[in-house]
């Protein structure tokens, strides 16, 4: 498995959308952070195991995200998260969404930067050796 | 105050809209919780205090919610906050959403049923003695 | 297929929590209507379908939501679609969320009624003889 | 008035919070928005009037945004707006959410491009000239 790049397929719903008659400029934000938690769980941390066996929440510290054509009510979205480094408490990643059906186009493409906090003291903490493991291996 | 009947003046955005054209069906339902939390901080008990001092949550047990008209984008919206009754542990509100611009139309009803829970443990408790003494003064 | 018996999955993320640690009250609602948009697109009828060719909205009418269990944050549900009865221009679901995971707990159950509206004059219309069919072959 | 500064008083509620127990990395580019709504009312320029009177809609292009520290339940956060540059369809604004209550901290920072499109073409298109004047008298 390249784990550096994973894909994550998800539907939009009315929940989605406003009534500019688009979906929701937020929403791909959540998107992505669906396909990140995702990946975690392919490498073997939900975020069950992230606070309850490791005592470590993801926080995200900061986003560039750049909105190329609008997705639809009822669109198949592709989005693809490449891990594109990551330092000592920190993570980056590289996230695009592209609309599987109809043209196929590029919509929007994201930088996105989360930090390894400790979930007791709320503070930034190492990334725990098992995660950071799994994400050099893939890399 | 007529503390039993409470108003709280929403305003809608895009966020709170979907590509229907129309304010999403969930909306209405943070309207109103949002106009619960506010008649809570006008009795003097804001989240913080509730969770911190008092060491109780307020959690929805069931909705009953009819839609009669759309709120559109844009509408400043009156929730209207009515206490029911009270339990033990239990709080019964109806709440009214009416549109302020335009034709004033009446949009949706609810009748919320929420629970008093100690945050520690996570079971209903008494509604804390301090808020019960507010609730009746006021009804 | 029993086409009045449908099954959805659906994972919560972030998104769907609040800071109480449980699943946010709305929730809950959007889950069962994506449910209810995936019936509806196994019967044939995608919303751009409904939209485009058949100039049909469904709108939600009204909702009774009784809370028994809170999902909490990477649970993976069971979405239970069941359509109770059809009217010319409405719909009734009961639809009921269970946890797949942990205890299997049987989450909230909820009564839904939806009313199709004409696209362009967003009037209450017959739901389109085409969806009429499917449901009633199916129930 | 000094009309490229403006600021806008938002409160917190469950909604906008996640089970991390802080406001949900999306909710500030929400308040955001709601914002430049605002900013743009205060103009005289509500949505209602830049659909249906000047048949425009503003289109979020690109953000990049910065987390200084959590916004947490029941917060209330002043959102200062500032107009950096407009060109012929774009808008560039620098946002701040800072928190009102407590340390009276700095929470976020935004950089936000908006551009004008037609309603009915959905293509970019010039700012309408009503709504350019007022915001260069402002600058």
């Amino acid at each position: 498995m390249q784990r550096d790049v994973f894909h994550w397929t998800i539907r939009t719903y009315f929940e989605d959308t406003d009534s500019g008659g688009l979906v929701y400029h937020t929403s791909y934000l959540r998107f992505m952070e669906r396909a990140r938690t995702e990946w975690l769980r392919a490498l073997g941390f939900s975020q069950e195991r992230l606070l309850g066996e490791l005592g470590v929440l993801f926080v995200v510290r900061s986003v560039t995200i750049k909105y190329i054509r609008p997705a639809m009510l009822d669109d198949e979205l592709a989005v693809t998260t490449r891990t594109r480094r990551h330092r000592r408490a920190g993570l980056h990643f590289d996230q695009r969404i592209r609309r599987l059906n109809a043209d196929g186009a590029d919509l929007c493409r994201g930088a996105i930067e989360v930090v390894c906090m400790s979930a007791p003291t709320r503070r930034p903490r190492a990334i725990p050796s098992s995660i950071a493991v799994e994400i050099t291996h893939g890399g």
